[in-house]
């Protein structure tokens, strides 16, 4: 792993010099390697499902391990779309005169070596490197041993990509070992390794964090919070409702718990209800929502501090923001919160007290999400305050350094 | 400590939402508590004086501890400077409408609760309270044991501030004890701290760095470098090259190396040792320095990497831009570097490949300065990469969560 980081933060040095130009004919480099390697990259997926198979992994697992030629192309547009992208490195903004007449300004800078740990899907392996190279980073990936060949395999497409583009082929690492001690490794080495990103289910991201010398870019939970006020327009109420929780069940910005002003329960609920009983959504409700839904079941302590991923909903009726905000703070996670009001002046507050990395008025949660807000593609969500805040673009890849153009100042 | 931080954590909710009148209320109302009790605080800077003295504290330590007239309205000062900056918070950037139709931007917004561990100046204590409180967050500071009564004092002032202010007098809170365990604590607890600031010796730093378990915005070394480029207008390369080095010492943007182009240090070495002999700076040099300047001693492999912090300079001829950046990427802590040239494509190059918080070209690298940067003042200077890079002020105590505006969209 010594080895690997030296590489790595030698590339690094490469890469962050690297015109568009080349990271762009990398990028698309790749693409075409990856698909003229379809039948290479379906064989060695082969092998890694065999052995899923021989293991017992369930069923839910093989298919996120399982390459098939739809998924192999999406790959590589992905890789175009990167491409496709604004090049973050070099811009500079905010360039001013001080009054001692030198001109300050901030250059945008990759990060230097960004460590990507994540689970079964091997599409994370082109989408986590293709972000890392197009920001100007070097990238040592880690991934699941369930998919060790088809990450070798893939792997191998990236480098023939960056050899066509005449990059160090250490640019983009892929640890060959699937032993658990090289994540240990990998994430105490903060003279080669500059940030990690970990993707995969919350005990590999509790682990990473707790054992980390490096920062981490991540989000452990998403419970996501949608509070219908009093003067919400209830159709649109509903709707929001409905799409927060139903659009998608396992994703982190679904809503996991409705708050619901006890102005317009009376109105509302019994139409929720319906519309959640056709989505087949388990409902579970605090002692006031149960005195109007009478045959859901009552909400534990932990159902409020539980990310569902699943078709099930807890519901609290509220007397008001100020308790709709307290309930929030106590339970989110800080990942995407959605008021739904026509009041003008809590829409304000809401926003403004609200510490979540998305707070939403009159928006569904579903749209906390790296294309929904133009960044084109993400590489994580960070539920963190330092550094990047939210879904992780390329801009999160990169930091600020400041610039000064002189003329022969000196201090007086 | 537990306790300090619940504390801390609720204080940070009112200080999210306090308005910029009633934080400025309470800054200026520190000042005017300042002024009043100028001879309290002598006092008891005193008790903290004749212990430090009982102690064999050495000289250097008993000035920065002392309290003076001067001093204590240097302070009342500085809190009224930072009462006029503008607010960070709330201010919302990058507003767009997406395709779906909502309307997303950025919202700047305190961190939340921000941890000081510093050593004897008790000045630190007026400061970066009212940094942290004019950007929304909590303060839990930590100051050097020899400077505990000064503390308290100043502590106790700061409170009646927040008090006149109607702001909770948790939102600054002064670690009452002098256990070193207390430090320990305080930097393991994320679920109350967001952030912890060290100033201080490197030794400070180090420790607190290794141990930690919330983020920290810290710098270890200042070792600067100035590169004398071939192309140099050599009268402004002296100038930059004197005032980097001979400013002030004892600060971290003072010029510990210095290299020079092997074309031009013939010419501009002999007129350097002049200059430098006339403010008594001792010189060390590599072999080919030595050549020139016969009477200097030899640097050490151990000088390159040297933050002197005192009237000491190691002096190294190279053959070019890419040796000097190498000696830099070696050798650089990552603070600032300058480089002295007329010529354009090697001012581009230095500027965009080496990779310090602060790249200067023809400047004296003692303008990376939080008040020379126009911050207005600054809570530390990180060589970090993750979140603030450089002097951090304000804007470094805040981050940016992501708000979006609807009239109803749902996704698709």
């Amino acid at each position: 792993m010594q080895t690997l980081g030296q590489h790595a933060r030698q590339a690094s040095r490469a890469l962050a010099c690297a015109s568009t130009e080349v990271k762009n004919k990398a990028l698309l480099a790749m693409a075409t390697e990856i698909r003229a390697a379809a039948e290479t990259l379906k064989l060695e997926n082969a092998r890694d499902l065999d052995a899923g198979k021989a293991k017992g992994l369930e069923a839910a697992l093989l298919d996120r391990l399982t390459l098939t030629d739809d998924r192999l192309e999406s790959m590589a547009v992905g890789l175009e779309q990167i491409a496709a992208l604004p090049d973050p490195v070099g811009e500079v903004s905010d360039m001013t005169y001080r009054p001692s007449g030198i001109q300050l300004g901030r250059m945008r800078v990759p990060l230097g070596v960004v460590g990507i740990i994540y689970e079964s899907r091997p599409n994370v392996t082109a989408d986590a490197a293709a972000l890392c190279l197009k920001s100007g980073n070097a990238t040592i990936l880690r991934g699941g041993s369930e998919a060790i060949h088809s990450n070798q395999a893939i792997a191998a497409c990236i480098r023939r990509g960056l050899e066509q583009a005449g990059l160090p082929d250490t640019a983009v690492q892929v640890v060959q070992t699937t032993d658990r001690a090289a994540v240990g490794q990998l994430i105490t080495m903060p003279e080669y390794v500059d940030v990690i990103v970990p993707r995969g289910g919350k005990g590999l991201i509790e682990r990473i964090s707790q054992e980390a010398r490096v920062p981490v870019i991540k989000h452990l939970d998403g419970i996501c919070h949608v509070y219908i006020d009093r003067d919400a327009d209830l159709a649109m109420a509903e709707d929001i409702a409905v799409n927060a929780k139903c659009h998608r069940y396992g994703v982190c910005n679904a809503m996991e718990t409705l708050l619901v002003h006890s102005d317009v329960a009376e109105q509302i609920l019994p139409r929720l209800a319906v519309r959640y009983a056709d989505e087949q959504v388990e409902l579970r409700g605090c002692s006031r929502t149960r005195a109007i839904l009478a045959d859901i079941n009552a909400a534990t302590d932990d159902d409020w501090d539980t990310e569902y991923l699943a078709p099930i909903l807890s519901i609290k009726v509220v007397d008001g923001l100020d308790a709709a905000m307290e309930h929030i703070h106590r339970h989110s996670s800080g990942h995407t919160e959605s008021i739904v009001t026509e009041n003008y002046q809590r829409a304000r507050r809401f926003l403004a007290e609200v510490d979540s990395s998305s707070v939403m008025v009159n928006a569904s949660t579903r749209f906390a999400d790296g294309f929904e807000y133009g960044l084109g593609a993400e590489i994580g969500i960070s539920t963190d305050k330092i550094h990047a805040r939210g879904p992780v673009g390329l801009e999160g890849l990169t930091s600020q350094k400041w610039i000064v153009l002189g003329s022969g100042q000196i201090r007086k």
